[in-house]
């Protein structure tokens, strides 16, 4: 029998509602069985109408779907302002259910540790969705770190390239109007916690290593908005390395060209975004070797496709990863098995993102290098 | 509603009922609902329990599978071997079924011709999946040819080069035992057929141009089979222009850079597969100009995509591009709607490819130029 | 002490007079000493001035210049139009010296095969400069090849896809009028005469195999001239290998990646003079090594650079490639010393190059396979 | 009359020396006809012979080389150890000579400042070569900046990643001994004066804005040199830009693919030096448009090449742009005609690049911001 899960938030005009629908049902091996997609009724109905949930099981209120729907349901889909995931997070915990989360965890870092350790108490299982660590070259990189390839890592480039603000603005002559420039709304930060939290969570999650400090200068190039559209991070991690931070929203014409080099003393690695398929590897004698998904010499990559190469997968492949070995964990629970080694982001990676930019603001207000706390997660 | 199909041949062994089965289901608007996944009753099994199938509705042969579920059911998807797709479809068509039929129709032309004429009489909605015509930057390019950017289509280039066979020949030191190598069972030709009506069919459907004659060299390298595993084609076209058609299987290393370039008098286009979300734009200068999904000029792309750029899509978006036009098309019928301009290939269309292979053929016989013959479809 | 060599032809608006030039004299082992660089006296002495060679030592008549001149040179070399070289080598042999020509040998065969045989029996040191063939990794590319590094080749694609011409009608709205589009001049072929003898010249250095036979398509897309501007090739190998040449001067947007594809059964290169320092090598497995310039596994590609990797080199240093052999061969035969291995393209080549062309013309009139005549050369 | 020019250190086994020669010498404005390359007399002679100098115009000790030649010269081209460049430039300029010298102008800044305030009081003529100005693509950038076409700059990204010393590293399995890793010989900083001072300087060039602040990041990875091998730096611009300026030693690999990104609200634009033919330029829409040299909308670059797109140039080409403008200026000089507008890097350039050293250095040890002292020059 097919998992069954609702989804809250998420209608049709937001971004990540439909890439968590599919994402989630990509394999066949769970169904969208009900949904509080928004607060509104006629944008809630329009998203059950086309996703085929039948208007009885369609809530407004998401508690109200919590308390009619929980019995039937293995998880819910947590898309909502960021402000919102861990209220409703809680509700569902409480509820008994295993929960899918959209990052960041909230606003800030304060009231995620307090939930973090509700979470864990509960022994709840959460995933949050620092989706990039599902593309299968990622996961090769990760492997061939993990087993000593790249010799001791020196050196990490990390960036995130978005012009998408910029590019609004030089196209209507004007500043846009949005929700996510207001700091009520999204917290203290904008590029870091929006982007910059996947790009730290890539780095760690692929090198194996920490950052244990760093160093922000961020800048709002917006008359209408003091929050940071564009940040420049130095780090230094838990074993001597160090490397740069890069995100911004006015790198005019870069549609998210995401790219990390990691340089060992063996060995370098390069993966972007644009062309997910490949990895490229930097010999000590300057040339190259570039691994193709499924045909890499661990076959890491392989285990995390669904398509021959040849036929290019992308985003949404790279997301139902992550769903995959949730469903795995879901399974493993309902059987009562203790499964081990899911590789999917939890509650902790999304505390570790918050403290991440917590760090950078304080960085950035005290003009000086400042630690990353290591806290419990 | 959720439209409901079955699918037959395609268990989890094989590459194509996979892609099928996703594509047919990423936008949640189709379920499958059972399935004669193969013949042997343990495969059927496992690919039945795998994608949720109920016991009761899987079937080792499609004819129960039609007498028992037809009723139940809006289409049917076929993914068995070639020589039986023409059987298969007349049934499911006798049955009041609409049809997604993967490529080729049939070992051969002849068979095909009559039964393209049967469905045509039955009214049948049939669908072949030559899938690259759903690449969003592919119908980007198609606009661009019909609207005149391009100015007069002169020279054509069309490739897809893949090293698949020569890399087991290499690896393993010895041919495959492969049923694809087996002219009894693929029919006379292997390359040509297999990826060269995919290409034939992308330059068609892009340029809106037929090609009128060709001239055919081919090869097989192997020791143990007379089918081609490489083919070079010289094409002309009905406007005058010529070009070159390229497909092999002993292209060691390439992975399937399935690439067309178009060259007009006013513009030049270039699209390569392995980066499916640009075209490039050759202007008289020699500068270039690069659309990418989704910023493109006549918002062409943008229609046919799923996620933002900057979050790649791929193959399975691409083939789901073709089953979103074919439910729109089985939806209208079903309510008795006469819409029309659906963006995917016909039984006509994969009638053309077949007269395309049987023009090169003879083509090769001769050492001569031949025309393909335009034929009814 | 330097040598001293004389220029006939080469004006300074020609493209390839100030190339010549350029290469001959980078190593800083010749220098220019004379010239008869145009038969229009202002022409030769504003090349004469920009070149600092004094007013008495340029000449308007290639003829007195030889009379006058050749005591004191090593070598002349000569840019002068096709249908003149044959005429000049045979006076500038005549007259002792040693000679660089450009390429092709002549407007057509006939004259060029008495002409090589002249050269041979007066054991002429004459050099055509294919000057592709200079490339470190095209040489890298080569020693491969030699050494069985791709097994036995099977699959040839070459290309160098110019859109020059439709550039300059797209661009002016009507058809150039220019020298080479005349016959009378340029001989009976333009496209495959002109960078299709290039194409097949490399196609045979780095493989080190003959076209034994073709099958000619060409095209002329212009009103106002028939020489094809267009053309592919089917080519048959010595050894069973296949492939296709390809060549045009309409490819429009086209700069001049000329693109050569070679493929064995144990390794696939690839090399494209947009990207002159890398060579790709394509494995079995589908992945890919990718040899840059200085790094190489032979060293060859070292011994033909002249400054680090990191620092791009191009066509100018792999045209002085050529003069760096020439060179040396003029130096041994200087010293009575007889040298040997002389890595660049003689008469020999040349001559080849023309019985590639008319076989190409042939084929295309006959619209049959046809063979290239081996004959002396 | 050519230029003449004697060139001071540059033997043949260095790198810079050749580099010059062939600079100087390739458009045949110029000739080298005395030289002290090297103090050792063997060296200096290998030197000579291949350079084709008279051995009585060798000199070992450049003193005497300036006392003997300089009436017959009209500069001299210093490639020494850094720490002879001002010692050597000064007496040059004592006798009366134009000066073309590689950077950095001296190990540090003290020495340097007294060193410009006497060439200016001189009017000497003096380039320092900071030669990646010289590309054509780099040169088209800057005119666009200059018009305004990206609109304000707003972030501005530079690096400069080289793997050559972990590459020796990595292959020796030791760290290699050499003069470049010592301060005594080279200064208290190596990767930022020896290749960041290229990328600050371009970055200048390209943009027209001055760095006023940064914070400097800094790491040696060998355990036998405290110089450092990698440094990252946050840069603030005078016009409220803000930037990344990476350069590193250690990035395994890599060969240098020198890269220089520069958004503005208009446009964005990109060049690789691997690529050096091509400009990129982002659009608001997230589309991007390429500009080949020779292509370009301002002739800006058709102006800086040698020969017609298609035939790839590179840093030779690049290297000579800057000798061309150096032997304009120096014609005029002795032509007594007062030019302007010269396109070479002067004295004051160099100055700039040790003050971007020294500020790196503080910023470094204080673990602050620190601006950059806009001096005299």
């Amino acid at each position: 029998m097919k998992l069954r899960f609702a989804m809250i938030g998420g209608a049709l005009d937001s971004f990540m509602g439909p890439v968590h629908r599919l994402s989630a049902t990509m394999d066949g091996d769970a169904e969208m069985v009900a949904g509080s997609f928004s607060r509104r009724d006629e944008k809630n109905r329009a998203a059950g109408e086309r996703w085929h949930i039948p208007v009885d099981r369609l809530y407004t209120d998401y508690r109200e779907l919590l308390a009619k729907e929980a019995h039937s349901l293995d998880y819910v889909i947590i898309c909502t302002p960021n402000s919102t995931h861990i209220e409703i997070a809680t509700a569902a915990i409480e509820a008994g259910l295993a929960v899918a989360c959209d990052k960041p965890v909230d606003r800030s870092l304060e009231p995620a540790v307090p939930f973090a350790r509700f979470a864990r108490d509960k022994k709840a299982l959460m995933m949050v969705t620092h989706n990039y660590s599902g593309y299968p070259m990622i996961r090769e990189a990760r492997v061939m770190c993990a087993k000593g390839y790249l010799g001791t890592v020196q050196r990490v480039v990390v960036e995130m390239p978005q012009g998408w603000l910029q590019g609004m603005i030089a196209t209507a002559g004007r500043e846009p109007e949005m929700w996510r420039l207001d700091p009520d709304i999204v917290g203290p930060s904008l590029a870091m916690a929006d982007v910059g939290t996947h790009a730290h969570h890539l780095t760690e999650f692929v090198t194996g290593l920490r950052v244990t400090s760093l160093f922000a200068e961020k800048n709002s190039y917006l008359q209408t908005s003091t929050l940071e559209n564009d940040a420049n991070l130095l780090m230094r991690f838990g074993n001597g390395a160090s490397g740069v931070l890069m995100v911004s929203e006015i790198a005019l014409g870069d549609r998210n060209p995401f790219r990390l080099r990691v340089y060992g003393t063996k060995l370098g690695i390069e993966w972007i975004q644009e062309y997910p398929e490949r990895l490229v590897l930097k010999e000590p004698s300057g040339n190259e070797r570039i691994l193709y998904r499924g045909h890499s010499a661990d076959a890491e990559s392989t285990a995390w496709s669904r398509i021959p190469i040849g036929h290019p997968e992308g985003y949404l492949e790279a997301f139902a990863n992550l769903y995959s070995e949730f469903h795995r964990a879901v399974l493993d629970r309902k059987a009562n098995r203790s499964g081990t080694g899911y590789l999917f982001p939890t509650i902790d990676d999304g505390v570790r993102g918050l403290r991440f930019v917590q760090a950078a603001l304080t960085s950035y207000s005290a003009g000086r290098w400042t630690e990353i706390d290591g806290g419990e997660s």
